[in-house]
């Protein structure tokens, strides 16, 4: 579909991607960059890209799609310099995880950029870490804008689906006060359970529950400073309703209510049956 | 090491452990009850338990350990029952998740009865979810009286690191506090979290990372209503101190304090890896 497919960035999200477009396209040429020519030699070694360079120029010339795959604070300047880089059949997309702010300050390339957001991963990073089967069935999110040229985004979103994953269009509003609530929330909270247990004994004692319940709180901390910066309100929100619903279940558990307490936690497993059935 | 083993439940613990001793120890005559006739002809069809009974006096004849995997609230009644049934010979184990309850009120037992809690399981339950390998590894406690015979409590440490879990010997306040912060915490987290993802937007977003986060939601919400009633000042505190690890969370998010916020996700990491290295 894409001949040539540039990625600015190759951890965990840019590496994985690649490595699938390989087994799904293996006739496109795949350029990249890295901020360490450690990454970009590993990713040419190991035959993830076929060209890589420290120069953008080099890497983003002729690309029909550029995957940003930056952290969230470099997406917006290199965007720039790219959009000028490119010519105008390019696609532009990203995968950072807020869009709110990305979208909103690159208004200006809405001919060339898509928001866009793998809603994939692991608490792992870098491409070391990368896997084409992590994307597998995964949710990637699209906030294009009204003057998002409808064949730029009918074909991104074909070539997503090709890779095997599920497109949502959405908003950046939308998207931002979802992710808040299903991903951020639940990374601040794996933090707040992992700083509670505080004893040797809780250490000793923590088995498989607690271990998947604080899996993403090993997740990068400067994924989770990005996060908290560009997706402040959303983040709060979910906070003090989380707060709303502990403070209910506390209420419950000290009165003693078992039937109260009993509804809401037949709720809680009802909700996650009806998310992963 | 034990000519006969009685089951009083067979649920997904002790379905499992009686699979696990099947294995290591192919001679032992595993008898079994448990409250469902259902559940007595699956464990004797599928060769779990060698002999079945409703009768609780069949099912603990002769035994020469008796474990006890019944819900939280039957335990009590249940032992006392049984240590009138058996030998002074016979040692006498339970599975709960909370041991201050269950110990106080089995004191006078001491002589046959060891409080025991395996920290393994699933967020499944019942028999049909059993498996040997959940036990691989995991940590049994055991909180024995002053007063309890040395030899029995070193034969029930051999049988179960035979097993392949490791013991720790604890008592049983030690025991609840630690549990309140890395299993039942958790679970009611966990329950937070799903009754805070309520839209269609965020349910339809929801990846891998909310999916464990709340794995522990989809337990039986009975365990739930037993750990909070048995276990309720443990929980209520270790709820209190969570909260407040999230207060200084939301203070460093919504004051922009970078600097803090790296400092005590960075934190919270190292723990998550010190446990799970």
């Amino acid at each position: 579909m894409f001949n040539r497919v540039a990625f600015i960035g190759l951890g965990l999200i840019g590496g994985s991607m690649a490595k699938r477009i390989k087994e799904i396209f293996p006739e496109t040429v795949i350029t990249g960059t890295a901020k360490s020519q450690l990454t970009i030699d590993y990713a040419l070694q190991n035959n993830i890209i076929s060209e890589g360079s420290s120069e953008l120029k080099k890497v983003v010339r002729d690309a029909d799609l550029v995957i940003v795959a930056t952290p969230i604070e470099l997406i917006v300047p290199t965007i720039k310099k790219i959009a000028k880089l490119v010519s105008e059949r390019t696609i532009i997309v990203d995968v950072a995880s807020t869009k709110g702010q990305i979208c909103d300050q690159l208004k200006k390339y809405s001919s060339k950029f898509i928001g866009g957001h793998p809603m994939a991963g692991t608490e792992k990073t870098g491409i070391i870490n990368s896997a084409a089967n992590i994307l597998h069935n995964a949710l990637f999110a699209l906030t294009p804008y009204k003057q998002t040229p409808k064949l730029k985004l009918q074909k991104l979103k074909d070539f997503i689906e090709k890779l095997g994953m599920r497109c949502k269009i959405t908003d950046p509003q939308t998207h931002d006060e979802a992710v808040a609530g299903i991903s951020h929330l639940p990374y601040f909270v794996a933090a707040a359970l992992l700083l509670n247990a505080d004893t040797q004994d809780k250490k000793e004692l923590a088995a498989t529950g607690f271990k998947s319940t604080t899996r993403v709180g090993e997740s990068d901390p400067q994924w989770g400073l990005e996060i908290a910066s560009t997706n402040k309100p959303a983040i709060l929100k979910e906070l003090n309703s989380l707060q709303k619903n502990l403070n209910i279940l506390k209420k419950y558990i000290s009165t003693g209510n078992k039937k109260q307490l009993l509804k809401i936690l037949k709720n809680a497993r009802n909700i996650r049956r009806s998310i992963y059935p």
